[in-house]
């Protein structure tokens, strides 16, 4: 039977793989799992927010029925002045589309920039569902590799330089590595994006745990931003919204109308319900998500405390709003390590295969020893009992 | 700037340029807009349904979470339950997967048919989100004409097939036409993929108003369906659900390992709260769906109706379910005649050229005369003020 061949070669979904080991294990009571495996809250939105979106599935009609491919107005509009504001500088609710999930925003942008033979750079270690896109699309990705603070290195970017290279990929703070890239660094990505005529894809999903405060880059401040940028955002992890899917795409009008024909071809318009929860959020649950960010960022500092005091030997390569990249101090492959952690600890986290190629593809880029551990949603005790589960483990 | 030159020739989206047409114009009092663009209940779901999601997303925090790649299991093992009745086959919840809407459920039929080369069989008049999402991923269409009652020509079909060919597409009841295809053809078109190894994509999206009693079709009772047959629902009709983004696919399960790649890829899972309403919907609403049944084939019949008593000169090509595919007795180029329809009667439909390759492109396939009217929003009385409107144009 007919398969496509560029679908029959990418990987199975990591998640839907995780989820299967759990599903295959039998957990001691008194070692009930720990799931480190997705970047997902297991908590559901404040409950202001719940209740006004049941009023609305209630109540409004509008809810119900479709809405603009590119989103609510009211929303874009919202999205258009808070970033405006935030990043410094002038965005109109005409550059911004609202998206079925960030992971769709992903794949409009680079349908947008990528047709048959281009390429995009992308930083190794990579977010799986992007490699999955370029793979399963025929488009192909020229890696680059990160330095020791896990943040990609420029200078082999430059080096890696292709015409068939048609946008650049960077995510901060990073999926897996948690790294937060210094403004400095994406100016000379951005620059270097625009040297060779390419678009900057910016994914900034987690941008609302950075550590540092105000605008985590000057790119919007750049004149011809709207040529070059394209920033992704999701509500998903903001508000606890991931069961709606909503997510966010800024930049050029012009590029927006080729994005609409995608959009309105994969899903026709995003869940009116989901973008009234995003609206909702952005209107009412600023003091609500500044907490959060303070618990979050807390929790980053348990797990590196956690670590310095049970697991000297390991190496925290990177850890930054809900990711840790973590490498142990014994050479057993990061597949292999993570699966015998579900069956002998109780510890669900990801393989760094997930997000390299392996080494039998050429170079070692890390990911054979490297585990990403999504540590935010456990609270302090639950980040003790991860290290104390890892020293537990007998390599 | 970088742009995929496969998305740049793809035309926009119909109803985004059809609803631009509409902002453009001035609407005298005495006759407000009457809008057939869109296959869209402009109602909300029933009352029942609503408050039955609004309590589920204020007090079950599932709703808010991400769920599986496929969809939730009791959707899908309602759904198998019930097409196993319905179709008198046997389908198991593992062959069934939702999907955010029946356009991406045709997306990732044909991800998972088509590679690069690969073409796909359509019907013309087509459905303009298959066609745009065929040129947008360079996979080529073999273009089938239909004959005088709108239904896909077998034999040009079969004249037609390449090795190129992994897929044919069939929508029954049809959109744009509403042409309902009988069994024995579709039998045919079933037999002529499988000749080819080919699978064979059926689109029932407008089923639920099928003016025929039972099982359409006896595809499901095929030995080997599940190696050749991929087939789509949508529950935004059925359930008045358009803005949740709600679709199924039902094929082999081996296929929707594919599959689950494409899906998590593009948008993780399909909506909780918009799976939420499908099952009630599935559970709950029969009687409710029985009767919006009745009401849009009395729709159709004073359609019917109308045309026959105010405009004895045109013609209805097909009609059926939600559409009707009519061509007037005058030669003015459908999409200068829909301009016009709305500019001086207040009319808006959709013209033919949105459906079909404008005869500059080859031979004439029809679009350029016919116009695609969504008569099911229209109640009796609104369907003979279009008439009346229709036979007070001047050409």
């Amino acid at each position: 039977m007919p398969l496509n061949p560029n679908l029959a070669a990418v990987f199975p979904p990591p998640v839907m793989e995780a989820r299967r080991w759990v599903a295959e294990t039998a957990f001691p009571p008194d070692r009930p799992l720990l799931n480190f495996s997705q970047a997902a809250p297991v908590a559901p939105p404040p409950e202001a927010l719940r209740r006004a979106m049941a009023e609305a599935v209630a109540d409004d009609p509008e809810m119900h029925l479709y809405g603009p491919v590119l989103g609510d107005t009211p929303l874009r509009e919202a999205i258009a002045q808070r970033w405006s504001v935030h990043y410094g500088g002038q965005i109109d609710a005409g550059e911004v589309a609202i998206t079925s999930g960030c992971n769709q925003a992903f794949c409009a942008a680079v349908t947008a920039l990528c047709g048959p033979g281009d390429a995009v750079m992308v930083p190794v270690p990579w977010y799986f569902n992007h490699k999955m896109w370029l793979d399963m699309s025929g488009i192909g990705s020229v890696l680059i590799p990160c330095d020791a603070a896990m943040l990609p290195d420029i200078e082999a970017a430059r080096a890696a330089m292709t015409p068939a290279v048609k946008a650049i990929l960077l995510i901060t703070p990073n999926n897996p590595t948690g790294a937060e890239y210094p403004p400095a660094l994406m100016e000379a990505f951005y620059d270097l994006a625009r040297e060779h005529g390419a678009g900057l894809i910016v994914d900034e999903t987690y941008r609302d745990f950075h550590s540092g405060q105000g605008a985590p880059h000057a790119l919007f401040a750049r004149e011809d931003w709207r040529e070059h940028l394209v920033h992704l955002y999701s509500f998903s992890k903001v508000f606890r919204l991931t069961g709606h899917r909503v997510g966010a795409i800024v930049t050029g009008a012009g590029r927006l109308a080729q994005i609409e024909k995608f959009l309105d071809t994969v899903t026709i318009c995003p869940s009116r319900v989901g973008q009234f929860g995003a609206l909702y959020g952005l209107r009412n649950l600023g003091q609500w998500v500044a907490e959060e960010r303070d618990e979050i960022l807390s929790r980053g500092r348990a797990l590196r405390a956690a670590f310095a005091e049970h697991l000297p030997d390991w190496r925290i390569l990177g850890a930054g709003a809900y990711f840790a990249w973590v490498e142990p101090p014994f050479p057993i492959a990061s597949d292999r390590l993570a699966r015998r952690l579900v069956a002998e600890q109780s510890v669900l986290t990801l393989p760094g295969t997930m997000f390299a190629p392996t080494a039998a593809e050429g170079r070692d880029w890390g990911g054979e020893r490297a585990l990403r551990i999504a540590f935010a949603n456990a609270d302090a005790a639950g980040l003790e009992t991860l290290a104390t589960r890892l020293a537990a483990f007998r390599p």
